[in-house]
C-alpha cells in the first residue's frame, strides 16, 4: 500500500515513534498540508488542534471555525485562537511570529504541516539571501517545540491524501499572491527549475538540506566541545578555518557581542589566521576586538 | 578608479599575489571571460596562451587561430591545442575532459576565465542533482594546476573590461544554445531568480558556495586527522555524524572499494549508528560491510 494517505501516515508514524512526545498539538491551518497531518495524527496518538485565525483577511474567523470543526470529526478536540498581527519585518514575518506565540504549546510537541516542497522554497529563500550555510540548511524535523512530520513528503501527496479521506481543504488565496516571494518561488522559479534539471528538484533541495544542517551540526558541536583557551591564539591558530570561526562566534557571544555577522566574524577571524599587526576591530554593540601578545580580548569601546 | 578594467585587473592581482605561481598559462577561448583575463595577466605577469581547439563547430580552427593572434598582440606566448572530444557522459562532459587533459601544464597554474555567474550555474546545477555538499560548493579559486582568479568578478564586468580594450571576444554559439542545461539556467532560471529575490542572486550563490567548501573542508580536515582506529565502533560512535561518515567514507576508499554514493555510506554508518543486529552491507565493486564483537570490517563478497 503506498497510496497517498499511507505515505503520510508512515511519515507520521516514523516520527513519532523517533521522537515521542509527551503531549502532540496540531497546527491546522485548513489546508490540505496540516489537515492531512491532523486526519493521520487523530488516528495515531490522543492529539488536540489548535486552529490560529490571523485575523488579516475577510472571512476568517469562518475559515478557522471550519477547519477547527473538521479537525473535531476527525476525533481531535480543537480550538481556534485569534492572534493580532502587528509589527516589524513585513506581513508575513509578522504572521508567522503571531502564530508561533500563538501555538506554543505548555508541554509536548507542535506538529507543523510543512512539505518537501515548503523546504524546497525555504532552501532557494536562503541561497537568494546567501546568509550562509544556517540559512540554507533548510527547517528541521524536530525543533522543539516544534516538530515537522512532512517535510519527506510531498504537497501533491498531502493534497491527495485528502481527497483519499474525502476531506475539502480551505485554499488560502494568499498562497496564489505572486507579491509574496514565497507564491512566485513555487508557481514560477521551482516548475523552470524542474522542466530545466529534468525533475527531482524538490526532493534533491531537500536532500541537500538535511546534509548541510548535519555538517553545520557536526561543526556547532566540534565547536562546543573546544575545551582549550579560545582566546589564546597558539590554541586556535591550528583549527580548521569553519572550525575556528565557530569556537570565535561562540566566544564573542558569551562576551554578549550582539547581531554578529559573518563579515564582522571573519574580520576577527584575521586577527588569527592573518595577522599583519593590524588594529583593533570594531563589533556591534560598542565592543572592539583585539589582538595584543598572543591573545585575543574584547571590550567596550572607551568613549 | 573602479571601472570594469580596473576591477578584473585587482582580482588577478590578489590571485597572482596570494598564490605566486612559479609559471602561468592562461586557458583562453576566445570569449570575453578569458580574453579579458589573458589581457590583464600579460600586464602582471610573463605568462603565455593556450587556446584549445575543439573541432566541434565548422570553423573552430579560425576561431582558435584569431583568439591566439589576439593573445600575440597583448603580448603572450600562444599556441592552439587541436583536441578530440570523445567518450562518454554527453558532450559537454566530453569536451571538459579533452580540454582539461589539453591544458594540463608542466608546472605552474593554469588560469580559467570561470566568473561568479559560472560559479553561480555551477552551485544551482549541484544543488538540483541533490548530489550532496561537495557538489553545491562550486568550483574552487585554487585547485592546482587549475587557477580561477575571476570568481568574484560578474560576466559582465570582463565582458565590459574588453570593451574597454577595444577587444571583440568571441561569442560561441553554444552559450545561446537552450539544448545545453547550463545555458537554461544562465538565461531563464537565473534572471527569474533575479526578479523574483530582487536581485544580488549570483552573488549570493557565489558567497554561498565559498562558506559551504570552508565547512566541508573542515570536516574533511578533521576526519583526516582522526588517528584513532576508524573499524572499533567504541571509537567512532561519538563522533558528530558528518564527521563519522567522512571517517568511514576514507576507510572505506583506502580499503578500495569503489563508487560509493551518499546512500552506501549511510547505510554502513547505521552500522554504528543505529546498530541492531542488522546484516552486511553491499558496496560496490563487490565488497560488503559488517559489524561484528564491536568492530566494523569491509572483504570481497564470497562467491
Amino acid at each position: 500500500m503506498n497510496g497517498p494517505l499511507s505515505l503520510v501516515r508512515t511519515a507520521v508514524r516514523r516520527f513519532l515513534r523517533e521522537h515521542r512526545p509527551e503531549a502532540v498539538t496540531v497546527a491546522v491551518s485548513g489546508g490540505a498540508d496540516s489537515l492531512a497531518l491532523a486526519a493521520v495524527t487523530a488516528g495515531l496518538v490522543p492529539a488536540r488542534a489548535v486552529v490560529v485565525d490571523h485575523g488579516l483577511q475577510e472571512g476568517s474567523a469562518e475559515v478557522a471555525e471550519a477547519a477547527a470543526r473538521t479537525c473535531r470529526e476527525l476525533g481531535l478536540a480543537a480550538e481556534v485562537r485569534r492572534v493580532d498581527v502587528t509589527g516589524s519585518g513585513g506581513p508575513e514575518a509578522a504572521a508567522r511570529r503571531a502564530r508561533y506565540a500563538a501555538l506554543r504549546p505548555e508541554g509536548g510537541l507542535v506538529l507543523l504541516g510543512h512539505t518537501r516542497d515548503d523546504q524546497a522554497e525555504t532552501v532557494l529563500l536562503g541561497l537568494g539571501r546567501g546568509s550562509g550555510p544556517r540559512s540554507i540548511a533548510g527547517m528541521r524535523p524536530l525543533d522543539p517545540p516544534w516538530g515537522r512530520p512532512l517535510l519527506e513528503v510531498s504537497r501533491a501527496t498531502t493534497a491527495a491524501a485528502c481527497a483519499e479521506l474525502g476531506l475539502e481543504p480551505w485554499r488560502d488565496p494568499h498562497n496564489d499572491d505572486p507579491r509574496y516571494t514565497r507564491v512566485r518561488l513555487r508557481k514560477e522559479v521551482l516548475p523552470l527549475l524542474e522542466d530545466v534539471l529534468q525533475g527531482g528538484v524538490a526532493d534533491a533541495l531537500a536532500r541537500t538540506a538535511a546534509q548541510l544542517r548535519e555538517d553545520n551540526d557536526a561543526l556547532d558541536e566540534l565547536a562546543e566541545a573546544f575545551d582549550g583557551d579560545c582566546c589564546a591564539v597558539a590554541e586556535v591558530e591550528h583549527l580548521p578555518a569553519a572550525l575556528r570561526r565557530r569556537v570565535l562566534r561562540r566566544w564573542l557571544l558569551a562576551e554578549r557581542v550582539p547581531e554578529l555577522s559573518d563579515s564582522h566574524l571573519r574580520r576577527v577571524d584575521a586577527l588569527v589566521g592573518e595577522w599583519r599587526g593590524q588594529g583593533g576591530v570594531w563589533l556591534p554593540g560598542g565592543f572592539v576586538a583585539r589582538r595584543a601578545h598572543g591573545r585575543l580580548r574584547v571590550e567596550p569601546v572607551q568613549s
